[in-house]
């Protein structure tokens, strides 16, 4: 394996880790617990995983590896705040949803190229991409990892 | 830069913004609030800076760069849950202890050559090594980042 591989490996890693840490919370959890706050008058737990539900869906077009799935929880999970919107989907729907945008993403992420990994995403011009190389989408899933730990401390709260 | 060097900085800058981020919070709050819970019956903010310090402090050794500086620690911040133990170090200690061990790592960071970041860590075998070698310092570090990052997540509660 080169270092190349070897990297990519390790932030994939990191990354099924905390997948599959916040899916086996959830999976834990019922649809109450699920419409609980995780502390009083913070957020919710449907919302936290609707929050991550659209930023990991939104890596699909800043990777360019097709057209996302979820624009349509933009508005609720992540422009606006928890309680904000009404009319948000069922605790099913959004099981449901997480379930698949893992597998979704788990089928992009393992046909990619190690190249690929590498290569700018959309969220950086070619300009700054020429000066900082870092900013290439291994590092992005890399920092959506830190996010996604970030709100699965939150999460184990409701326990 | 190298392949190698571009990881290294990847993985030293999701760090570092973390460091930043931790200890921008802690200046901002008040002694009191690192005496408060972060939530009803939850660690204090006192209890996961000490959490985080004992457990950063460990990477010295892990790292053979050295001997850590906290080993005192442990035993109130990793091995017993928070309010187990007294006669802790007051929050002005603590305070200070973060600020130093943030300074003594990056010292330490900063002196480790490219290759050394790819070597294994004392915590696994050789023989381990030998077909895992995604477990080097550098994904300790990821690991590391990731580790607070959740507890990150939960100290911003307190606002």
């Amino acid at each position: 394996m080169d270092n190349q591989q070897l990297f990519i490996k390790m932030g994939l890693q990191a990354w099924n880790t905390h997948i599959t840490r916040v899916d086996k919370l959830l999976d834990g959890l019922t649809d109450e617990q699920w419409s609980q706050e995780i502390a009083p008058g913070k957020n919710r737990i449907s919302y936290l995983v609707g929050h991550l539900l659209a930023i990991h869906d939104r890596m699909i077009e800043l990777f360019e590896l097709g057209k996302r799935s979820y624009p349509q929880l933009d508005d609720a999970y992540i422009e606006k705040p928890d309680k904000a919107v009404s009319g948000l989907p069922p605790v099913s729907e959004l099981r449901k949803y997480w379930k698949k945008s893992n597998e979704e993403l788990k089928s992009y992420f393992n046909n990619m190229s190690p190249d690929d990994w590498f290569t700018k995403h959309t969220a950086v011009s070619a300009e700054d991409f020429a000066t900082q190389p870092e900013r290439n989408k291994l590092n992005l899933l890399i920092n959506r990892t830190n996010h996604m730990a970030y709100h699965y401390g939150q999460m184990v709260l409701i326990k």
